[in-house]
C-alpha cells in the first residue's frame, strides 16, 4: 500500500468512527497489515486514535505497536493502564518488550514486569541492564541455537519447539557445551542435509558477530559491510546471549542519518518529527541560534573597528554579503563532505591527509574563480579596477580560510571522539563569518590604504 | 574485525607486496572475509590494488567486486581485460553481473556479454533494460519458486535444484500456473511440515511486493515499513520476475542519506568520496557558488541603494552580519527538519499545514527572544534604546520571514514532484540574505526615518 492508498484510509476511517461503525472498522482492521495500521493511527488526533487502539486484540495491539513510531507510541502507551499495557507486552518479542516497558515511567514499568510471565519479564530485566544504544540493547533473547553434536534431525527439533516463540528464523546458531559460539547453520543448507549428519559438519565457522557493548553505530556498519539478515551478540567469554535482525537496524541506520542531517544544521538530534509542542522545539533548537548570536556579535564588532575605513569608501560595505556568503557556502559544501565522509566511513584514517589536501585545493580553485568574477563584477559596476583587485584577494583568502575551518574543524572533532557534524552549524557558519569579514576588511584597508 | 584491525592489515599487505611475498599474501587473503579485502583494496594506492586484486581467483574476485564501492570498482574494472572481467562476472549474481556490465565502456560490455554463458547473459540482457533506480534495476534473476500445486516436498527438491545459483534463501515464492505470485512461504514453514502437504495450504497469502518500475526510494520504505529481509518483484500482469533482499536496500538508504546531505550542503549528489580530481570535484560544486555569487549580487544591490542610510547611521551597518545570520540560521534549522521529514515520511501529506503552521509558531518564538537579546545589545553598547528597538523588530521579522521561506520552499518544491533537499543551499539561504537584508533596511530607514 503506498502513501495515497493510507491517507484514503485515513479519511475511511476517521468517518468510521465519527460514526460509531464499530463493526465495520474492526472488519477493515483485520485485513490491514501491522505497520499500515501503525501509519494510519500516526495519522489520526489523539482521541480517534485512542479509540481505534482499543478495538485491536493483544496480539494485533503488540504487533501494531511495534510498528509504531516512538513519539505516537509514547503518546498511546500514555493513556493505556498497566493491565492493558500487559496484556500487549506479552505477546512481544524479548526486545521489543523491553524498549516498551523502558519508556513507561518507573512505577508503571514495574506493574507491567509483576503481571506478565515470569520467564518474559525475566528477560526483560536482564535486557534492561544494557544500554539502549548497544548491541545488548538491540539484541532479543528469541533465536534457535544448538549443541555442535546436535544432528540435523535434533536442529529440525529445536526449531519445532520454538516456532511460537521465535517468529522469524534464517540460521541455526551453533553453540558448544558451555555456550560459546562456535558456528552458524543456514536453514537452506538445513533443508537440503540429511537427518542424520551432524551440526558441527556442515556449518560455517567464520561467524561475524558482535560483542554486547558494541556501539550501535558499529552495529550497522558490519551489517551493511557483511551483507547480513541477522548477526548473533555474543558476552565478553564469546558465549551467545543474543541475536540482532536487519529490520532494527534499517531504523538505526535512519536514525542515525536524521542525526547527523539535523546536527549539520543545527537542530537538537533528538527533536521528533510529530512533536508537537512550539515550546520544546524552540528551546530545542534556541542554543544554536543563541551561539550563532555571539558569534555575530564579534562581526558586529568588527564593523565597528572598522568603521572609519567604511565610512571613506562606502563600495567596500557592498560586498560584505557576498564575500561571507560565498566564504559560508564553500565552507559548508567541504565542511558537509568530511562530516558525510567520515560518517560513512569513506573517508578512512588513512586519507585524512590526503582529503585535507584535495579540499583545500578545491577551495582554491573555486576561490579562483569567485574572484575573477567579483573582479569582473566590481570593474563593470563601479569602474574601479584597483578596488576590484583587492577585493577579488579578498574573495579567494575568505574561501581558502573557510575551507580551512571546513576541513580542519570535522577532523579535529572525529579525533577527539566527537561526531563531526557538531562542527557546522552554527560554528563553521559563524566562525566562517567572523573571520570572513575581518580578513576582507583588513585585506581592503591594507590594501586600498584606507582606514 | 574493526577499522583499526583492518589499518593494520592495509599496512601488512603494503608491506609484503612491496617484497613480492606472494605466497605470504595469498596466504592472508584466503581466510579474510570478501567485504574485508575490498576494504583493503580500497585503502591501497593504484598499482598495488591492481597486483593484490590480480592474486584472487574468479569467485573469490566476483566476491570482493560486488563489496567494492563504486568508484574503486570502476578504477580496478578500467585496468583489467575483458576475458578476466568475463570470468570474473561469470560467477556473480544477475543483479550484480548487471550492474557490473552497466559500468563499462559499450565495446567492452559487448565483448564481456559475448563471452560469458548464454543463459548468464540473456539475463544481464533482460535486467539491463530496467531503469538502475527502479525495482527492475535492483532485482536479481535468483530465487526459488514453486507452482502452488507443489508439495513441500517438491519445493524442498526445487530448492535443491537451484542451490547452487541461489546463494542465501529465506522463503519459496508460490506461483499459479501463468506464472502470478500467489503466496510465499518462509523456510522455516517448510522445514516444520511434512513432505506431502500441499504448498497452498500452508503458504501467506498476503503477499507484500512492488512493481518491476517501482522507484528504489520507495522500494525502500516498503521494506523499512513492513521489515522484510526480501521483497518480491512483479511485472504489470503481476508475474513474479524478480527478487530484491535487503543488503541492497542498506545501500540504497545510506546513498539516499548522503545524497540528501549534499543536496542540503549544495554539493552534487554524485560527487564520490574517493574522487581524487580536484578539477572535477571543483566543476561539480562550482554551480552552486554561482548561483551564490549571483544572488549576492542582490545583496550588493540593496545596499548600494541604501547608501544613503547607512553612511547617515554608520552602526546600522554593525548589525547587518548579525541579522542576515540569524535569519539563515533559523531558516536552515526549519528547512532542515521539514525537508528530512518529507524525505523519511514522517511528514505525511495530510499533516503538511500542521507543520508549516507549527515551524512559523516557532520561527516567531525564537525570533522574539533574539529579538530580545539584541535590544539589550544595542542598548548596553549604543546607549540608544530607540535604535535598539528598530533593529528588534526587524531581527523579529527577518526571522519570521527566513521561517516562512524555509518552509514553504521544500513544500512547493515536493509538491511539483522535485526533491526538497534543493531548495536549502543556496536558494533558501541566499534569498533569506537578500530578503533579510532588504526587510532590516527597509525598516530601519522607515522606522528611523532616515534615507
Amino acid at each position: 500500500m503506498d502513501e495515497e492508498d493510507l491517507q484514503a484510509i485515513v479519511d475511511d476511517v476517521s468517518f468510521l468512527i465519527e460514526h460509531h461503525e464499530e463493526a465495520k472498522l474492526r472488519n477493515l482492521l483485520v485485513d490491514m497489515h501491522p505497520a499500515d495500521i501503525a501509519w494510519v493511527l500516526a495519522e489520526l488526533p489523539e482521541e480517534k486514535r485512542k479509540y481505534l487502539f482499543s478495538l485491536l486484540d493483544a496480539e494485533r495491539a503488540s504487533d501494531v505497536l511495534v510498528e509504531l513510531d516512538d513519539y505516537t507510541r509514547e503518546k498511546l502507551l500514555d493513556e493505556l493502564d498497566p493491565s492493558r499495557i500487559s496484556e500487549i507486552v506479552d505477546e512481544m518479542d524479548s526486545d521489543d518488550a523491553t524498549d516498551v516497558v523502558s519508556e513507561l515511567p518507573e512505577e508503571v514499568a514495574e506493574e507491567v514486569l509483576e503481571r506478565i510471565d515470569k520467564e518474559d519479564s525475566e528477560e526483560v530485566r536482564e535486557l534492561l541492564r544494557h544500554e539502549e544504544d548497544t548491541a545488548g540493547g538491540l539484541m532479543a533473547l528469541e533465536y534457535v541455537a544448538v549443541n555442535e553434536n546436535a544432528t540435523v534431525g535434533e536442529a529440525i527439533q529445536e526449531i519445532r519447539r520454538k516456532a511460537e516463540e521465535v517468529g522469524e528464523a534464517f540460521h541455526v546458531y551453533v553453540v558448544d557445551d558451555d555456550g560459546h559460539l562456535v558456528g552458524v547453520l543456514p536453514l537452506k543448507r538445513l533443508i537440503l542435509s540429511d537427518e542424520k549428519t551432524r551440526v558441527k559438519d556442515i556449518m560455517d565457522h567464520d561467524v561475524v558477530k558482535v560483542d554486547v557493548e558494541t556501539d550501535q553505530e558499529e552495529v550497522a556498519r558490519v551489517f551493511q559491510r557483511y551483507n547480513l539478515v541477522a548477526l548473533p551478540v555474543v558476552d565478553w567469554k564469546g558465549r551467545l546471549v543474543g541475536q540482532i535482525t536487519v529490520d532494527d537496524v534499517i531504523d538505526i541506520l535512519e536514525e542515525e542519518a536524521t542525526e547527523d542531517i539535523h546536527r549539520l544544521a543545527g537542530v537538537p538530534e533528538e527533536e521528533e518529527p510529530r512533536e508537537t509542542s512550539v515550546f520544546r522545539i524552540s528551546r530545542g533548537r534556541l542554543p544554536w541560534l543563541a551561539f550563532a548570536f555571539m558569534g555575530e556579535l564579534g562581526s558586529a564588532l568588527v564593523l565597528s573597528h572598522f568603521q572609519a575605513s567604511i565610512s571613506q569608501i562606502l563600495a567596500v560595505s557592498f560586498f560584505i554579503p557576498i564575500i561571507m556568503a560565498l566564504g559560508g557556502a564553500s565552507g559548508n559544501q567541504i565542511a558537509t563532505v568530511v562530516v558525510r565522509g567520515l560518517a560513512t566511513g569513506e573517508i578512512s584514517r588513512g586519507e585524512i591527509g590526503r582529503k585535507v589536501w584535495r579540499e583545500l585545493k578545491v577551495a582554491l580553485v573555486n576561490g579562483f574563480f569567485c574572484g575573477a568574477a567579483i573582479f569582473v563584477v566590481v570593474n563593470v559596476w563601479l569602474k574601479d579596477p584597483h578596488l576590484g583587485a583587492v577585493i577579488a584577494i579578498a574573495m579567494v583568502a575568505v574561501i581558502f580560510a573557510s575551507g580551512l575551518i571546513g576541513t580542519l574543524v570535522p577532523i579535529l572533532l572525529h579525533r577527539l571522539g566527537y561526531d563531526p557534524a557538531y562542527a557546522t552549524a552554527p560554528f563553521i557558519a559563524t566562525s566562517n563569518d567572523v573571520l570572513g569579514l575581518t580578513i576582507y576588511l583588513l585585506l581592503v584597508t591594507k590594501l586600498l590604504k584606507i582606514g
